[in-house]
C-alpha cells in the first residue's frame, strides 16, 4: 500500500456510470505526482494516507461494483515524510 | 486512478476480437509517455482524463468482456497541470 | 495498454505447460527496455503492437488457461514514435 | 515479490473497516521508498523481508477478505543487500 | 512478462504457510534491481528466465494455492542481454 497526501477533491462532472457517487480525491506522493483515489474515509487536504490498489481498491470502497483502482485505507497518525 | 491528456484516437486495423468494436484513444501523461486506452466516455483531443487500470477497467468500459487494461473513467474539469 | 515494437521470437526450449503452445515475442518499447508477451495477431518484426496486461492478457491469449501476464492486443498502424 | 526492510509499525487511528485488526507495517525499500504492508509473520525492524502484492496480498495476510494489496510473506535470512 | 537472470536461492527460515514448500529464487534485473520468485521450471545461477506475475504467477506455480505474485514461466535460451 502506497502512502500519499491529499491534495484537493476532484471536479469531475462527466464519469463512467460504475463510479456511482463516489468521493474523488487528488493525491500526491513525495515526488509530486498525482493520481485519483476513491475515498471511503473521509480525509482533508493535507492528510497523509494509505492506499490499496487493484481489485482490493474495489472492496475497500466499500462497494464492490465501484470501478476504482486505488482507494483511501487510512489516514496515517503524525507522518512526516521529511523524517524517512 | 492516473491522470492522462487525451492524444489522438488509435488507428489500428488488426486487433484481437476481445477488443470488439471498442474506441481505443492514444493518452499521454505529463512526462509524455502514451499509453492506449478504451473509452466509453466520448472525450475530445486535449481533455485532462483519470483512467481505471486492472480489472477495473473491463468493468468501467461498460462490458466485462472487453479485454483491456485501461479504460478512461472520466474527463476532469479545469485541470491545470502546471498547477500541480 | 503500453506501446512496443516488435522484436524477434524469443527461443525458450524450457517452459511451464501453462503456456501451452502459445507464440512468444520479444517486445522492446521506447526507452530499449525488453519484455516477452504471447501473441495471438502474428506480428512481424519492426511492428508497433500495443498490449493487455494482468488478468486481460490471459482473455486476449484467446484461451484464458494461458498462463501470460501481458498479450498483443493489436498492432498499430502508421506508427511514428518519433512524432511523439 | 519485492524485497524491503521493516520500518516502524505503522500507527493509523483511521482506516477502511475491511482492514480489520491486521498489523500495518511501514517498509522501506534499497531506494528509501516507503510502503505500508500487512504483517501476518511478526516482523522487527531491521528485518529484510519479501511480499506478495495483488490478489496474493489478500490470500497471504491469512484472510481473503483483509482489504490490502501488500503483505509481507517471509523474513530473509542473512540478507546483505550491499552484497547484491 | 519480465526478463531476469536467476541469482542465488533465497534462504527463508520464516515465512507464510501459504508458499508451501515451494522453491523460491533470487532474481535480478539488467538494472540490478532484485526481486524474488517462485521457481517450478528449476533453473541454475545464471540462467536468463521470464517470469508471469499476477494472479498468472499463481496458476503458473503450478498450484493456484501458492502465494505468490511472480513465478519463473521459462528459460531463455542463449539469451544475450547485451546485444539489447
Amino acid at each position: 500500500m502506497d502512502i500519499y497526501q491529499a491534495d484537493k477533491t476532484l471536479v469531475c462532472t462527466s464519469r463512467v456510470p460504475g463510479l456511482k457517487q463516489t468521493s474523488l480525491r487528488i493525491l500526491r506522493n513525495k515526488m509530486g505526482n498525482k493520481v485519483v483515489a476513491t475515498d471511503p474515509v473521509g480525509v482533508r487536504e493535507g492528510n497523509w494516507v494509505f492506499t490499496a490498489s487493484g481489485s482490493a481498491a474495489r472492496f475497500a470502497a466499500g462497494d464492490f461494483e465501484v470501478l476504482t483502482d486505488l482507494t483511501i485505507a487510512g489516514i496515517i497518525d503524525n507522518w512526516d515524510e521529511s523524517a524517512g
